[in-house]
């Protein structure tokens, strides 16, 4: 049985405010969770689980605490729609400074509003190998938890900062290059060995005084009739272009 | 004011009985109403806007029956969290059967369950120039609200048909190439004049009794720890590879 006030607590992670309170967030689902702990055991705090999610994953539970709950507590405390065995607390993880002379590549989001999308985009970014994010201040946080869950695990694997882009991106002294809807081809570009991509929000795109900031426009060919792609589709295919350039 | 028989109407297309018994749908928010106004005023059965909607619209308008109402009507009939000046109901648009014998390529998915995502890749396609998508009936339906949101307006300008691909698709007698964890590196394959090309859906990708029907077998090459890739974010690389093949 849960008390009202650890039902209470779990609920506060649904927002960013007891988020930044507590320095934690939920993670919820079979297939991810089961993925954070094979990657993160030690940011766990808290698992909620049923029985039969306990005795399949016997072995990863042992360096975690956790509980055994039946559906009618988990659906209490769920933020799916169909609660789906576990819940899971963890501690935010540690954010690790881009490096400003590092020979890689920094993926920079500004005003990336959508937590479905910024959870693509972490996959994509750790799919090819990108380490790091940096996210404008009015990017959607990305311990939402549409955004951890659309991430499918790999948040444990990328490390996301937030920042002012127009005065942090400039001190990284590394060639900015950015997608826009007016730039280069991008199946022309000659990439540089190191630098940062940066991909503005749904609807407006690339803010001016970040605009302003860009080495490179580079824009995505198409032929249809289509005015712009969905930024977590266009990280995709920036990421694909430039594949070979992550370690 | 509208009646209470027209609200449940309205409301009623949100659910995949209502469309199929009216063969309407809805569209909703600004841009994307003014995007379908430009691209198929024609398919519109009743727009229901604001005031300020109309007076930005009224040339858009003048071939399109219209009713103008007040934000409290349009918070009743809205599907959008936040009420955007408009909800439309326009008709199905005509399915277009693929050619078996053009000399185009055909985007056929299996089983993808997310509206998002089918959004996403239909907006994918109308970017890239693919004029057909042939989905498995258990793929979401393509009127479904959140299709159509995700998908910006693209729904209007791509042919979307639901077959029973296993037996479908070998009579169009054409190459089948699928996406898959398994198959070939996508960068060094030599892709066909003309073809399809299947996606399978979000967890489980292509089932068994179309996998065996691949003719190519096609993988997206990645370095880092993620175990796949969202299909939204895959399509988009499939089609960025294929752009050159499109009319």
């Amino acid at each position: 049985m849960l008390s009202k006030s650890e039902v209470k607590h779990i609920q506060s992670l649904a927002h960013q405010k007891g988020r930044k309170e507590t320095g934690c967030f939920i993670a919820e689902g079979v297939k991810l969770v089961e993925d954070l702990l094979d990657t993160c055991s030690g940011q766990f705090v808290m698992i909620y689980a049923t029985d039969e999610f306990v005795k399949k994953n016997y072995i990863r539970l042992q360096k975690t605490q956790y509980r055994v709950i039946d559906e009618h507590y988990l659906s209490k405390i769920t933020l799916l729609q169909t609660p789906n065995q576990v819940t899971a607390i963890l501690r935010k993880f540690d954010i690790v400074e881009p490096v400003s002379d590092a020979d890689d590549w920094i993926l920079a989001l500004d005003g990336v509003q959508n937590p479905g999308n910024l959870g693509t985009i972490i996959r994509n970014a750790d799919w090819f190998g990108v380490k790091t994010i940096v996210c404008s201040e009015d990017t959607v946080d990305c311990y939402n938890p549409k955004v951890v869950q659309a991430s499918m695990g790999s948040i444990a694997r990328v490390s996301i900062s937030y920042q002012s882009l127009a005065s942090y991106l400039p001190c990284l002294n590394k060639p900015i290059c950015g997608a826009t809807l007016n730039g280069c081809p991008l199946s022309s570009f000659k990439w540089p060995g190191s630098g940062i991509l940066v991909l503005g929000g749904e609807g407006h795109g690339i803010r001016p005084e970040l605009a302003g900031l860009l080495d490179h426009k580079l824009t995505i060919e198409g032929r249809g009739a289509a005015d712009s792609l969905n930024v977590g589709a266009a990280s995709a295919i920036f990421l694909w272009e430039m594949r070979n350039l992550f370690p």
